[in-house]
């Protein structure tokens, strides 16, 4: 077994909430800590925190963090004060429903407490957080187990944006997969797409990489196509921010490029997120007005660093949506979901 | 008749050629003067002078300049001298054949010049060099003329990399159809993928088309699909840097992206480019050689201004690929040439 570099992307230490400012990688390995949970939120806005599963991960932890520094005088303030917290940790960001679904669970176990000292609250949420890191973190591994058995000796590896540890506990989702193949011998190759405007392929994924000596080349986004026609391009495999009972799959914007390309090449197609992304709620009509759409600032500069447009209108949605009748199979940690995804999704919900 | 905004991108002034400098652009309106080949030959190397047409007049006023400042003791020496300087322009940039036919012209102007004293030979390589210039920028207009009947009031045209005034002379190429098509009134409304790694789409075309007050957005590359779905886009133009007989098409990377994504969408995808860039003697089969590696620098980079990525191989493919059968209508100053493209093209080059 090769050995991979997992990086600890968020946790606990006291009441604090730790993590890796994202933002600086792969440049500084800068932690911050902080119990704060505006600078919490701003954190998540700012993509200092991201990756979908992630994202879920550190709501729990600010919730379990707001409980923990809470001045309420009973439970019931507290429950109140928490019901807060989780809308505002919620309306950081629309689409990942990772965020959602953990706030909820905690705020359902912050409800299911009967009337708890304060202190004693704060505990078992903090031990909830952890829990869902904790299965996020073996979800990640089952999912790079399940989508190991995909790939072969000598399989070039299409992937766009960031799905290793950073976006996630563990290994990762998409890039987990390619890391777990990876580790048990097979000889891969990873072409990562740098995913504008925010880079997160060219800074945090080829970081991974880098750490974890796979062997990678890094394109510009527009050169995926010429990558799948031209370089033995044999599987793309993204990471999910949301995934309907039919498929339809919201991923970092490029991602649909992505697919629409991989099926003119008949390459296959396949996503890989734990079963916390999927929504069986959001009917595909709805699914539009879930995309976030972010300042156009992102597109006229680079990283906030290099301004490379003058004043101009930019249209800048943070991600876009792949249908399922595109995706070859959804990796999650219950098996490689296959067409039709409305039975097999759905039933990996229930064995969820 | 709304007004356009022309920029003369290179001329010449006395013995020296004078172009605007486009790696400065938007930020600066830097314009730079030289009689040297080998500063000529820096700047096509470096983008200052770029744009399949305007590459093809840069050389043929380097030649004109070579011709002007060169210390040969007869015409026979001076030929030899001009043979070299071809030879070493022409190895500046291999997929645009606008240079290499450009070249080809001007050598066989002095071939055909008897034994002229040097400064008459001067004079006549200049006069052809301007002819050359002149012919592209009439090129222009009538590809505008023709390309603009395309296009229809309420039309959202998305186009790539830059090819409007800084590309050639006159208004343009897949830009000049668009400014045209704006200038008799159309209202139409632009889309404009950034075009990473030199990001011609945000720093140049943005920038041609805020001076011509044409309402347009910029995107990134990777928001082209997202843009297609659901941002109403009606047509795509792009520009060539050599087009063979059958249709294949080279230009800016993620061209080809492009027209995959308009064929799943259904929406119409046209290339203009005057049939100076018609290469009726490469095979399909060799195109991919003509296709130009640039420094992996360009990726891990921006502008050479902000570092994005740590050490990583990169793939820098400065063009792809578009197969004929993708492509709509190829609009030259001749018509819009239709499949198939072997008889179409062949006419518009005997046309031409």
């Amino acid at each position: 077994m090769r050995r991979l570099s997992l990086i600890d992307a968020v946790s606990m230490s006291g009441n604090e909430i730790i993590w890796i400012d994202q933002t600086k990688l792969p440049f500084k390995e800068k932690y911050v800590g902080s119990s704060s949970v505006s600078r919490l939120c701003t954190a998540i806005k700012r993509l200092e925190i991201r990756g979908a599963p992630l994202i879920g991960i550190a709501a729990a932890f600010g919730i379990a963090a707001a409980a923990a520094n809470s001045d309420a005088k009973d439970s019931d303030a507290l429950l109140r004060e928490l019901k807060s917290t989780a809308k505002r940790i919620n309306s950081t960001r629309p689409t990942a429903v990772n965020l959602q679904n953990c706030i909820n669970r905690m705020m359902k176990k912050a409800e299911e407490l009967p009337s708890l000292p304060k202190k004693t609250m704060a505990k078992r949420l903090r031990e909830e957080a952890y829990r869902i890191k904790d299965e996020e973190e073996k979800a990640s591994a089952s999912m790079g187990r399940y989508g190991s058995t995909l790939i072969k000796n000598g399989d070039v590896i299409l992937t766009h944006c960031n799905t290793g540890s950073l976006a996630t506990a563990g290994v990762g989702t998409a890039l987990g997969v390619i890391r777990t193949a990876y580790a048990s011998g097979k000889n891969i190759k990873v072409i990562a797409c740098e995913t504008r405007p925010l880079l997160q392929g060219a800074r945090l994924t080829a970081w991974e990489l880098k750490r974890d000596s796979i062997p990678f080349e890094l394109i510009t986004d527009s050169a995926a196509a010429y990558a799948m026609k031209n370089r033995g391009v044999s599987k793309v495999i993204v990471g999910a921010d949301r995934i309907l009972l039919d498929g339809s799959t919201a991923n970092k914007i490029g991602t649909y490029a992505l697919a629409i390309i991989a099926k003119e090449h008949n390459i296959p197609f396949y996503v890989a997120a734990p079963v916390s992304t999927i929504d069986p709620r959001t009917k595909t009509a709805n699914m539009l007005k879930k995309i976030e759409q972010r300042s156009p600032e992102e597109v006229l500069n680079v990283l906030s660093r290099l301004r490379i447009a003058k004043d101009a209108n930019a249209l800048n949605p943070a991600f876009d949506i792949t249908p399922g009748s595109m995706i070859s199979g959804i990796i999650t940690e219950k098996g490689v979901a296959r067409k039709p995804y409305q039975k097999s999704l759905a039933k990996a919900i229930r064995g969820a």
